[in-house]
């Protein structure tokens, strides 16, 4: 899978994919990440890439111009399955959407910055509005991190042990259950006695339980 | 603002605080942001702090031990207001709870990676468990980075203009109205005259209208 991203601040991106499983993913070849400074693409004096917004009010806006030109000279090199521009207002993502997403050949993203880019870029050049949740971010770079973090780890061959994305929360709409390690004892607090017994059947009973019942109690909304 | 956050990773969190806006935050002393490495924090062999999951199944566990004493050795100079752990069984994180928490003094992260951390961490030191999305990441650093990155913004002096954070989208449960810049036309894509008119009256009707219609069509959840 190859993964562009347009942004005005590659700099935000430089460490979450140089390490552990992106950097893994990407040393074995299974993914390759190219992270794309917006102001290369500009024709405007000093690198302008935003402008107030017409109709008055706070925050800049990102202009069309060098958006199109930095879209459109990657999309020369690259055949693209999705232009994804990572907003509040996109549709929520999950895990079903990293799913779906990690099965892609090639992914542009687009971050947005300031208070927001032009809406004609949205309406004729994004093909899909991602959000990674309720909340504001200073820009689209972490947002794009995440996603690209959560896809990343689903291509077969990144983890090392491929049961262990499977058994995640939300693969099963269930919550994981919960995890002990040793010291079967801490200050006087005990690992439960049934994951000491042996009794694998009795185990994923108990875990599959242990699931259901988190689930209905903090996500109901999941089951 | 004082926040800590403990890792396996701390280098993936170089590049997200490093720039930008939560750059301008520290530089002005209205944010500090300290990431420590777990694994100073171990007494066992090797910098170990995680070990096979009691029961059997893929993936290691986080030990008590070594975070009980990050997090106590962290508590014993700084006080603190929340000790967080993110993790996809959270409560769902929102601009909601990212306005709460920037009013907070001193917060504490931890991030789980690997299969998740010792249950007993969970029952008996974390107060507040936060998730940012139904999704899996690799570990907790990036949602760390969203969450400190979206309150960050919100502590008053960190924007420039502070009427930009109150008007976007979430404040006040509407999704942001489009926004247009400069050129007035751009392959033949107008802006719409209404934001060219002068008139701010229409002009915030109009703005109000737009958020309410994208809200509906996108988000009647939030109405």
């Amino acid at each position: 899978m190859r993964i562009d991203i347009i942004s005005v601040l590659p700099e935000l991106l430089e460490s979450p994919f140089a390490h552990s499983i992106m950097k893994r993913a990407q040393d074995k070849g299974l993914l390759e990440v190219h992270v794309h400074q917006l102001r290369e693409y500009t024709t405007y004096k000093h690198n302008q890439v935003d402008d107030y917004q017409f109709g008055g009010g706070a925050g800049m806006v990102m202009m069309i111009e060098p958006v199109v030109n930095a879209i459109e000279a990657l999309q020369a090199k690259v055949q693209y399955d999705e232009v994804i521009f990572l907003t509040p207002d996109g549709e929520t993502f999950n895990q079903k959407i990293a799913n779906q997403l990690s099965l892609k050949g090639n992914l542009l993203f687009l971050c947005g910055h300031y208070k927001g880019i032009d809406q004609r870029i949205r309406d004729h050049f994004i093909t899909r509005e991602i959000s990674i949740g309720d909340f504001v971010l200073s820009g689209g770079e972490l947002a794009a991190a995440v996603v690209v973090d959560a896809i990343g780890r689903l291509i077969p061959g990144v983890l090392n042990d491929e049961t262990s994305a499977l058994l995640d929360s939300f693969q099963d709409n269930l919550l994981a259950p919960p995890v002990y390690t040793r010291p079967v004892e801490y200050r006087g607090w005990k690992v439960p006695d049934i994951l000491l017994s042996g009794d694998h059947k009795k185990i994923d009973e108990w875990r599959h339980n242990q699931s259901v019942d988190r689930t209905r109690e903090r996500r109901p909304d999941l089951l």
